[in-house]
């Protein structure tokens, strides 16, 4: 008998007849003799409309009304799954945030656990109940509701398998695993059967999509082992946990890429002390997140500072520049939106040296063209040109010994298609 | 200064546009000096929806998790209405009935209020918000959500301005005040400037829709001032509130009409001991609401039994009286849709005779027969023919006094039409 609890995304309780489904999966773990706690996030497209309802009203809502107001979503999800459950003849109960005991810092609308009561939880089971726990949401000191963050609902199931100590923490959504890359892109992914919390986080991190990314940190923290697994078929799906030696030794655990990001250039701009500075304070200060930062000698006294940053924050990056140009006496900028990072992450390259070489290596071999590139010390980032984004992850992920024997079944796209569909998917 | 609740239904914060009006009332409450607390209902149809939801999960859900449901209606209309009145420059803040301090019994649906702690809501008021609270909900002692039943959110208005000691509960609803008689029927209806606890509340039993029963009981019972006005205008409603000696001391207050009961008469019952306990015990076991009851005598031994219930009971009344027909040895029974119960209300008849004899007089001269009667120590009701209730209201109005100079601006149908129409929306 295990201790599970079971998260389920928008999409999985998007109708009655999904939340159904839910309830059918839950009662499954249940009926296997485990015990099981459910957590859900909001049906569907609820949390857009009730955001659009209050900006309707006030286009700056203050952050406690929000919260409010959005955490309505959850708590509706919840009591439908605790009905549907009580329909397939177990007995189910509903907790909020509150209820549940997630206790946040009064940080509204992204608000940090800072401790889970989880005593009326685990009475719930003990009296032989399927607490089912609204996610996304908790309550501060002041007793106000907070939220945390879209995509909460991952770290609020996380935190309540930590504070129940459960044995393990499903994420159930519409993808089955964690893959050595998109399959989509590179047919000759495989999915991972584990991976441990650092690459996991830095694969989020450069674009791979599975998890919240705040959930596998707090996940790290307090070692929680999470399962990703599809909440449509009952195959397993990957373990995040923490790195053992039992763990397959890959050098390179995963291959991302993401074409959410812009290059822009500012060209012309003196080589002088403290004008990068300026630069990159005007645009942190207009909440621009630049990512990759280059600087060129391109002539004589003058430079090139080339950065990116996501396309969201495209339109407040090219106000800050336009506004210091001429304060930094630079001749001009250009923008590139079509761009994609392509990343190799793995624990494993620390201690495997030559791992830049041989990616420069089998880039260089396909003519790809290298725009930037930035590291972390498990990750190696590469800036490329987006109509090559399919190429670059192929050869890398052959590269680095990662093919699988089997063609995955659902990548049906010539390369060309694959990389007008990145783009478009914009 | 006054210290002002004020109320908003459904109707008037069913969209954006609305609740912004809702906010600009509240705001000018305040704006003329006043402290404001605002209490509002769910926008529109969310109640209904939420209960079809439900429903398509589990036919009988449980009341916990339905009570927790519907909840988030007021949440979300409570969070929306605080976010327009900042965009109106003032300072509000929503609370849930749990932060309210409407503390209940655990009569999940519809919970009673116990308690009422408005610390919190007199905190807000002293540092200058405008408090708005959902109405419609408590908490129990276990820190469950409770509801107060449909309609509720009259009562959290009168419980909070009690518990706040407020000097007005104001109730707005798309209705201007309480009428002497509905003035669509009576068009020379006048509009009551006061009217007591104990006329309202008859009124309200036999049919006049204005304000929950629960709510007057509340206020009855702790002396709260309600003034029934409407969303819409400016202009003064109606003032409920205790029997002065300054109030008009008309013998009747006003004529109601309720076109939503069914007359069911069981035919050749045995003249026996037990047999009337018999069918009226079976009928409250099947939770039909019985009113009106008469026995006839019709032949030697055997003797007629008719009662009236409301429309939406009937199903379950005939299923009541097909299952004890043979039990009782009663020969067949029948139903007539088409009844009204027309009823004269007012303190004032207890210290005035001859009321009924006037009565059963106004109705004999235009012809009306009298189907039943039942009584209280304020009111006399007669059930007559559904297409005779409009001439009954008006002979009734005109005969006791109550016709005003003017007619009413919006009663343009003749009596003919009225009829049809009052007994098409049954």
């Amino acid at each position: 008998m295990s201790l599970i609890v079971a998260k389920f995304g928008g999409t999985s309780v998007a109708s009655p007849e999904r939340i159904q489904m839910v309830a059918k999966r839950v009662a499954a773990i249940k009926g296997a003799g485990n015990e099981v706690v459910a957590v859900v996030s909001a049906m569907g497209k609820t949390t857009d409309e009730l955001v659009s309802l209050a900006r309707a009203l006030n286009t700056d809502p203050p952050a406690r009304e929000m919260d409010r107001l959005l955490s309505t979503g959850e708590q509706i999800s919840m009591t439908l799954l605790a009905m549907a459950l009580s329909t397939l003849g177990h007995q189910a109960m509903s907790f909020t945030g509150r209820q549940a005991g997630i206790e946040t810092d009064g940080t509204h609308e992204k608000a940090k656990i800072v401790k889970v009561s989880a005593k009326r939880i685990r009475k719930a089971l003990d009296q032989g109940y399927i607490p089912v726990i609204a996610g996304f949401q908790g309550i501060d000191f002041n007793g106000d509701i907070t939220t945390l963050g879209r995509g909460g609902s991952d770290t609020t199931a996380v935190a309540i398998a930590w504070g129940i100590k459960a044995d393990v923490c499903e994420i159930y959504s519409d993808v089955d695993g964690v893959y050595t890359a998109d399959p989509r892109v590179a047919p000759r992914a495989q999915k991972l059967t584990t991976i441990n919390y650092d690459d996991m986080l830095e694969l989020s991190s450069v674009g791979a999509g599975v998890l919240q990314m705040r959930a596998v940190e707090f996940a790290r923290k307090y070692k929680v082992v999470i399962h990703a697994r599809s909440a449509f078929t009952d195959t397993s799906g990957t373990y995040i946990k923490e790195a053992t030696s039992k763990m397959e030794e890959a050098v390179i655990t995963g291959i991302a890429h993401d074409t959410s990001e812009v290059k822009i250039t500012i060209r012309g701009v003196p080589d002088t002390t403290g004008i990068a500075a300026k630069v990159f304070s005007a645009l942190a200060n207009n909440t621009v997140n630049t990512d990759m930062i280059i600087q060129n000698i391109s002539e004589v006294g003058l430079t090139d500072i080339t950065f990116t940053c996501p396309e969201a924050d495209l339109k407040r990056a090219q106000e800050t520049i336009e506004s210091v140009l001429p304060e930094i006496g630079a001749r001009e900028y250009d923008v590139d939106e079509d761009i994609a990072k392509v990343s190799i992450v793995g624990t494993g390259m620390k201690s495997s040296p030559g791992i830049a070489a041989k990616m420069f290596e089998a880039l260089g071999e396909k003519e790809i063209n290298i725009l930037a590139i930035s590291t972390s010390p498990i990750r190696l980032s590469v800036v490329v040109d987006g109509a090559q984004t399919v190429a670059a992850v192929r050869c890398l992920h052959t590269a680095f010994g990662l093919d699988s024997e089997n063609i995955f079944k659902e990548s049906q796209l010539s390369a060309e298609e694959l990389a007008a569909k990145l783009q478009k998917g914009r």
